[in-house]
């Protein structure tokens, strides 16, 4: 169980469009922060270091050093957390249907 | 897949301890709005409405009038598509087994 204010990190981390794209981008992939700022050209690099910096304190991302650069890699227990918290795992098979059902209709 | 706005609308519904709290409470049972301000007697009644407005506004309560009684659902949907935008259904199993771990080891 995660305190308030480690928690609020993690909302807070989510709540700007900017940094969900980068998670986005992390999902299938770690990415070097060049790449990440060669894929968002009209943000500069510091802006992108900043949104990094966030979401690495949320704990959202963990960087690894290899060499000359630096791959950020998506970790995903805080947002599985996020859905265990209220989604009781007797709810899952309905709700995994419902999810399902709702993709398809659209 | 949502716009932008509505995403938003999520992030900033959940980026409050008080909403995350009122979500808790409904987690596992419907609960009426006169139960929800007698579980937090700290807070005005005026209070709790704004916040279940806001749960209800990103769609992660659904209110339901039963004659002079309003019983608010917990509505799973938004949450799983956070898990879901971010944990491929390959990495599921996986993320499963690191959440177990990590919750045993705590």
């Amino acid at each position: 169980m995660l305190s308030n204010a480690e928690d609020d990190s993690i909302y807070k981390a989510l709540g700007h469009y900017r940094r969900r794209q980068i998670l986005d981008m992390l999902k299938n992939n770690p990415q070097t922060t060049g790449a990440l700022c060669a894929a968002m050209p009209d943000l500069d690099r510091c802006t992108v270091m900043q949104h990094l910096k966030v979401l690495e304190d949320a704990d959202l991302i963990i960087a690894r050093r290899q060499g000359r650069e630096r791959w950020n890699h998506l970790n995903p227990l805080p947002i599985r957390e996020i859905h265990d918290r209220w989604i009781s795992q007797y709810a899952v098979p309905a709700v995994d249907l419902l999810a399902r059902l709702k993709r398809n209709l659209e």
